[in-house]
């Protein structure tokens, strides 16, 4: 048979998804699988979204234009207006989800074995796009000690080669649930334009925001209109990730242009979710209040409950919905696993993403598992309990010595 | 600022989309534009499958599994049954479009630089997959004369080197309209065994066959199941592009593995348009029945009427409903964009689209162009008046003495 290519084979299986198959298993043998292992929200749509599917008018489900609807671009320029952004419906080309804004950046900036700083631990799939394009990801370790804060200025510097093209933050994080302050974003912008670097920024988490903190977008700093990169979704910020639509969006014409060809290449992207998309534009900012303060509470139970576990620490993130917890294990690919097949505290177990696939090296993430915030406190509450009760009896637990020993 | 990439800078406009300035241009004087540039159906998308939008049940639009959701997979399962291909539903993966499964199954299977040879002319978008992918594209001429009939095993074989490592049809044919025989079939079926080569079978149009002649599938043929790959999409099959769902199909399990990861990087096909393509399983026959009905009259009245010009040469193709026509002309592309900037008759012009995005030399296109018969009758024959009076007009119009000349 004919060969599968060196990209094929390199390409990871998803650290969120690789698991599915023992959660399968746990299910059928009866046990309820509490999901904190993927970012999918329990949160109603906006209701105004699926009024605009419910109340479709169209009698043929036609392409768009490849860079989305023009009245949808223009709604998005509105929004970004909003949020202290000066756009203009041309710099945004929608896209299948903030997937493909990421996917089509990489190909058009960077050349294969062009080089691309991202702080870790990271959204793991941005290793896959990485591959995708042929660019080499070279981590900037921020760590669970330092609440995952950007790393120094010197850090940065210190990885900065020839080939070094980018860097890509998320923000807020996932997997962290870190939220860079106006001060951190000033030290990026400082980089980016000493060394001519695009910056990319994934703020699909926007909106969560914790705590009275705000949001700094990357495209409301000085001076990087030829740099700055923003990826955007509304799979979170509507609950609706089965829309499968996210935009990217630059003030660079000559970037846009070239985005837009690949855009062509793909004919367009969806109208049913461009639809929803467009009338969610109207979603009453009372929903995002709700929505927010849900997700406060949420991450409460979650991460207050996490530290009150002995043995574990999980920083208190500013946004997003996810932690990054370390666990006083082995392996947290064998102890996630173990969850699944091996234990229920009654008649439950969670599921959770390993963090290996976090890091660039997976031995870094080794001890650390990333917990979505996306179910009901209800839930949240009992995962919490489960997860205390699985640690006292996992056979691959370590001491408190081995710990302090693994943290050096 | 920053570079684009080579990729980028070499990534092709769309043939299909690069005119559409100047069709709003021509639109803005109050021109109308005839589109037969591109493959969007008037067609009514089926009732069924608005129905099933309409009657939206969710709260939340979630992800769906990667692979899309299980039931439209079985539902898919059975559909190709009744086209005779057995298959389960784990041999099938949706993807957002026909594009993406080309894109995934060219990163899945070929290296940078490895060679894919296709029969030319050929859709202008494998170009860019091709050059997202750093495969080399070979094309093997099929000719006008010859009514684009698949070029000899000799055509093929002369161009087989240590780096090929594919080959791709489309069937019926874009731009063409050529529906491959089975001993057509065969012939690729033996190639691709003789050198140990993926055969990719694009059959989005696989519906659309006229004239008695039916459809005879890469899958259906023996000994492939670990060299054959379908694409396929819902966008033609129920008028229903803007749905963006696509599937990749195999046998081959390792291969399934690999795109399997690619897609769990972009997390899941549009949910929306998986509920649309579910319902539209259930589109009754007299709807095919009517629209390929309808589809033979408007290519009789394009193709026939196109022959009647003076100097113009169309063969009648057997499928899809696209035609390539060669006009007496210096340059299609020139030609094209005179239709839309300086030429109107009875208020409307036409949009065709190049040929030279068509083949992998340009200029092996250059009198050649694209028209898709997806418009209502009238317009169409509107399009053929429009097009003879344009052609008397055209300032780059060649005598018969030099279409004579270059056609040698």
């Amino acid at each position: 048979m004919p060969a599968i290519s060196t990209k094929g084979r390199q390409m990871p299986a998803s650290p969120i998804r690789k698991l599915v198959p023992y959660a399968e298993a746990a299910r059928a043998r009866g046990v309820e699988v509490l999901h904190l292992n993927i970012g999918q929200p329990d949160i109603r749509t906006p209701e105004v979204a699926l009024e605009a599917i419910r109340h479709l008018d169209r009698t043929v489900i036609e392409y768009s234009h490849s860079a989305g609807f023009e009245s949808y671009r223009r709604g998005l320029a509105a929004y970004y207006a909003g949020h202290g952004m000066a756009l203009t419906h041309e710099q945004i080309i929608v896209t299948n989800g903030g997937s493909e804004a990421l996917l089509f950046g990489m190909m058009a900036c960077f050349e294969p074995g062009d080089e691309l700083i991202i702080p870790e631990p990271y959204y793991a799939n941005y290793n896959s796009f990485a591959l995708a394009a042929g660019v080499r990801v070279v981590p900037v370790r921020s760590t669970i000690q330092e609440g995952f804060a950007l790393p120094a200025i010197s850090a940065f510097e210190a990885l900065i080669t020839p080939r070094t093209k980018g860097i890509l933050i998320c923000n807020p994080g996932n997997p962290t649930g870190y939220l860079y302050s106006r001060a951190e974003l000033e030290t990026l912008r400082a980089i980016v334009l000493k060394h001519d670097l695009y910056l990319f920024a994934d703020e699909v988490y926007r909106e969560f925001c914790y705590d009275g903190a705000t949001h700094v977008s990357a495209l409301s700093l000085e001076g990087l209109d030829q740099h700055a990169v923003l990826v955007d979704s509304v799979s979170k910020r509507y609950s609706m990730c089965g829309a499968r639509v996210g935009a990217f969006i630059t003030r660079n014409a000559e970037l846009l242009a070239t985005v837009l060809k690949f855009a062509q290449a793909r004919l367009s992207p969806p109208t049913f979710g461009q639809i929803a998309s467009e009338a969610a534009l109207r979603t009453p900012q009372a929903y995002f209040q709700e929505v927010i303060d849900e997700y406060r509470q949420r991450r409460d139970i979650l991460v207050d409950g996490l530290n009150a576990i002995p043995g574990v620490t999980c920083p208190k993130p500013k946004g997003a919905f996810y932690c990054v917890a370390e666990l006083p294990i082995d392996d947290a690919d064998g102890f996630c696993q173990w969850l699944l097949e091996s234990f229920q505290h009654e008649g439950a177990t969670v599921m959770m993403a390993p963090c290996s696939g976090f890091y660039a090296d997976p031995a870094s993430g080794r001890r650390q598992v990333r917990l979505a915030y996306v179910l009901e406190k209800e839930k949240l509450a009992r995962a919490v309990r489960c997860l205390g009760h699985a640690l006292e009896r996992y056979p691959g637990r370590l001491k408190a010595h081995q710990v302090a020993a693994s943290a050096r």
